[in-house]
């Protein structure tokens, strides 16, 4: 069975070293000493590998299982979300006054990717809970955030979000769910909702659905669309809770993976519900927490990447295959352990290098999040809105594609369920579809992110990179050859290809679209080729000051090393690809394919 | 459900217009008139599509089960492998003699794709058969052919191939299996084999192991072991099956796919087993079939990715989501499909543009093959061994990642199992991995095959394009800037990466083998761009000719400018990987991952 242990020093080093948060002026960041994320770090990776790991491989195999009306989650994960609940987890980054901790998002994202690390589906849950209570918290009423908001902070309540229907996914314009406005102003809402991750299961007293649907005569397409909450239990006005509304679960889905997860077909029949936010304003009232959501799901690939490598490394010291080329390094043993050969070490710093790189760029997009909320720092907002489909589309597909290579690692081993790695691809890949699918993310980023106020943000991208370029050029000969002149080429195709949509996108904005993708990836090897910068620059600097653990900086080195040698060069191949246009990819007419 | 269509118009065009196989020299291409490769090529299909593909999705939902020792295949699998047999399928490209029908293996391998993109875990209990008898007709005493290769040839008997043991995959020199030689000239069998595909079930009167063991006395490591055929019922001299014998499956294993073919551990306890070919030489005798064998693989990843299109173009047409940015597409319905959307037709141009080239690749291969043993040409013996590895590692590599480039397109209804898309991947996914896992095929690429004979074969590969180049720059002047420049500029980045190996290697292996992997996939790369300038070249002849089908011509061309545009710049990253050596890839002690 895989093991999970949270990567806590390397988060220590991207608070402390590399985003140096208690320098920050960010409200709440000077309270975030090194013993005190150190010790919340810890607690929060015993919980991750002790409680919740254990359980990923028993949630896979046993799965959620609908028995008249009633989801039951695998064994064990009741106890361990109360274990979360009484530890008060689920809400570490939440307002105090709702029963939170009050935490920045960059704590709350370094914990997450340790929980959704030991176990995706578990951690979900509470995820879509956190989800829920941020849209009631940044759009309700006080009567409503009064009466959800502790619970839900609490996980005694646990939320859903209810898009989806079976006809419309990404074009929530053709939504057919109904609201019918009621005299004492609630609605009765009813539809099918489909793809409804923890929609109904036995963990919770109450869930909380958020649900899209159309108030009759309300306009046509997304503008008519608004957003309700239905409890699945009406609650009473002394806060008890009244009678079974009428939200149900239809059925659960037979998946891929995240099996611990209950993905649920709600049907709601007449269902009473409860505006959120303004009448057909239920789009904006859903956006205003994408960042965060879509945050989340990059944190979830980055999170199986960082959790399958971790287990690639222990068969790749442990396993004996084969001998070293270059001279027999196991001579009393059978054979050398498979980490000797030059292939899986390419697969396993490929993995290490991303995951590393993939965190800090994580870490980087919630310090800018709390710069925007806590900060009211505008620039930092629509810098970190440019980012959120680069985060959310490159951290899942890459994260994605590192389970693959882990996988590989165990040979034949691997594809048996046995062994744990298959889990990890088969849970890493939901992470590339929902919260909109990549190709969305791809679109949202070149067909409105790259735009925005002007194209001011993506300026102001490119001139943060220029700047530390020219800023650092001058810590060492050699940084600058490794770390400054492959970002600065990365960055030069970067921006060769936001200059081709300019120019060609004017024209016919299918030269844009059709390199969308590639420009989602592009973008994202020169983000996370700045953040190994950045941890060159840190960590060149902790070793200049003598740093203690002189070995950890130097394999921070080298990770970023090859990092910019071997993963960067993939900037020239997108841009080629970008440069390409639409012509090729345009020209079929739908018959020919 | 899935549906799968056997794409027969794309094979006539490979073996008429591309490959011209009635023009060729090879023993029995002289009878594949294009009337007659059609009749064989559309029965093949109506077979794929009836009666395998509906049985596919019944496999991986139902698996094998087993109960008291035996072991049950899915429902309709014994009664559709009666019917393959009843057809003479598996015998298709087997010896007269045995009651083959003496096909070349192009014929073999392109119908092989039809049967495998249906139903791979169906398809393998034939082609592990195949193979099987395959070693038997190579090694075979007159009496073993004439005893086994009739019943295994009908599929009266099938066949397996046990190398694997749990301590030892690809280091076969690991192995613990014992053979003790008996007085009769037999030997005794005992040992633990796993991964053994096809290993027991109910389709077979007779199943015929292959076994994989050492003789005791035997040479240390792989110079000592030997193979065995060891019958599950013994072969009484009249032909008919005597007692059982002592090789038993002892489990099957819980894998990621491929759930419709039993993947056993076998126990072999004193079993009788009789010596195939000459003691101590039994890894000879298993590599002179893993050309064929690494081909068939390749196979199953390109089938998988084609299956996997045919699925992702029709969902694309059919399913209604947003508008075409630029104008309405239909405007009746309530949305457009999907397929208008460019991030969409990339995709799916990834897909096709991969699924056409890889088939041309795969039949190319098949085609060297037949003039290796037809002919008895050693060029193209030595041609075939030196791109088997790339066959092998780059279709099954870049056919999963289509795979999953379709199940995306499915958006959320792709994760869900009903789709059947989930299964295109998870059945593609074993192909990366058995009959030597695509790093082993990097590796025997670049250490073994790209020096084999003085380096003779890749310098014969280099003269091969160089001349294609030269002679068909002139085809048109679109023709060469589309297709000869691309491939040109590919060709060289091939070059220098094998040029980088010979100087840096020679310091340092580690700096070849470092590269090794992004070797394949360059290598890869320019097979298909060549296979694509071969296709191109195919349709301007056909159009000058004034072929009736001008749109199918059409579409190849638009097709191969796709790839050539969009996917050949790969190359350029390959080679930047590889030519940033071993340093940063061997920089860090193990302690250090």
């Amino acid at each position: 069975m895989p093991n999970y242990t949270a990567p806590t020093k390397d988060v220590q080093f991207l608070l402390h070293d590399v985003l140096n948060v208690t320098a920050s002026d960010v409200p709440g960041y000077d309270e975030l000493e090194a013993d005190f994320t150190s010790a919340i770090l810890e607690e929060a990776g015993k919980i991750a590998s002790g409680v919740l790991a254990p359980l990923n491989v028993v949630g896979d195999t046993e799965g959620c299982r609908l028995e008249n009306g009633v989801v039951r989650t695998p064994s064990g994960f009741k106890a361990a979300f109360d274990q979360m609940k009484e530890g008060g987890w689920p809400g570490i980054d939440m307002p105090e006054q709702y029963g939170g901790q009050n935490m920045p998002a960059v704590i709350g994202t370094a914990v997450g990717e340790f929980f959704s690390g030991a176990n995706q589906a578990f951690t979900m849950y509470q995820g879509l809970t956190h989800g829920a209570a941020s849209a009631i918290l940044a759009h309700g009423t006080e009567a409503q955030k009064d009466t959800y908001l502790p619970n839900m902070i609490a996980c005694d309540w646990t939320g859903t979000m209810n898009l989806t229907e079976p006809h419309c996914g990404t074009d929530l314009g053709l939504m057919r769910t109904k609201a019918e406005p009621q005299a004492d102003g609630s609605y009765k809402i009813s539809g099918q909702k489909i793809f409804i991750s923890a929609g109904e299961h036995d963990m919770s007293d109450n869930i909380i659905h958020l649900v899209l649907a159309k108030i009759e005569g309300a306009p046509e397409g997304i503008k008519g669309v608004s957003l309700f909450i239905v409890p699945k239990f009406m609650v009473n006005d002394d806060g008890s809770l009244g009678a079974r509304n009428g939200a149900a679960v239809g059925n659960i889905e037979a998946k891929m993976g995240i099996h611990g997860n209950s993905t649920c077909v709600m049907n709601y029949d007449d269902a009473t519900g409860f505006l959120l936010g303004e009448e057909n304003k239920g789009m904006r009232a859903m956006f205003t927490m994408m960042n965060e959501a879509r945050l989340g799901v990059g944190m979830q690939g980055l999170s199986q990447a960082e959790a399958a490598y971790q287990n690639a490394v222990a068969y790749a010291k442990d396993r004996l295959q084969g001998r070293d080329v270059t001279g027999t390094k196991n001579p009393e043993g059978p054979a050398d352990p498979l980490i000797v050969h030059p292939d899986i070490r390419r697969s396993l710093m490929d993995q290490k290098s991303f995951a590393e790189g993939g965190r800090a760029f994580l870490l980087w997009g919630a310090s800018l999040i709390d710069q925007a909320h806590r900060s009211k720092d505008a620039d930092a907002d629509g810098l970190v809105s440019l980012l959120t489909p680069v985060i959310k589309g490159f951290l899942t597909d890459q994260g994605y594609d590192m389970t693959v290579q882990a996988q590989q690692v165990y040979g034949g081993h691997g594809y048996i369920e046995e062994s744990g790695m298959s889990q990890f691809t088969r849970d890493a890949r939901i992470a590339m579809i929902y919260e909109g699918a990549n190709g969305v993310q791809a679109l949202d980023l070149v067909g409105r992110k790259l735009g925005a106020d002007g194209g001011k943000h993506v300026m102001a991208f490119f001139e943060l990179v220029k700047n530390f370029c020219k800023e650092n050029a001058g810590v060492s000969e050699t940084y600058a050859k490794d770390f400054i002149e492959p970002l600065k080429n990365a960055s030069k195709d970067l921006q060769a290809a936001g200059m081709y949509f300019m120019q060609a996108g004017v024209k016919n904005p299918n030269h844009a679209l059709a390199g969308s993708y590639d420009f989602m990836h592009l973008f994202g090897h020169v983000c996370i080729g700045l953040m190994w910068a950045r941890m060159g620059k840190a960590a060149h600097a902790a070793l200049d000051n003598g740093a203690s653990d002189a070995a950890f900086y130097e394999t921070k080195l080298t990770t970023g090393r090859y990092y910019m040698a071997r993963r960067l060069p993939a900037t020239t191949m997108h841009l080629a690809r970008i440069q390409s246009g639409a012509d090729t990819v345009m020209a079929l007419d739908a018959e020919s394919f």
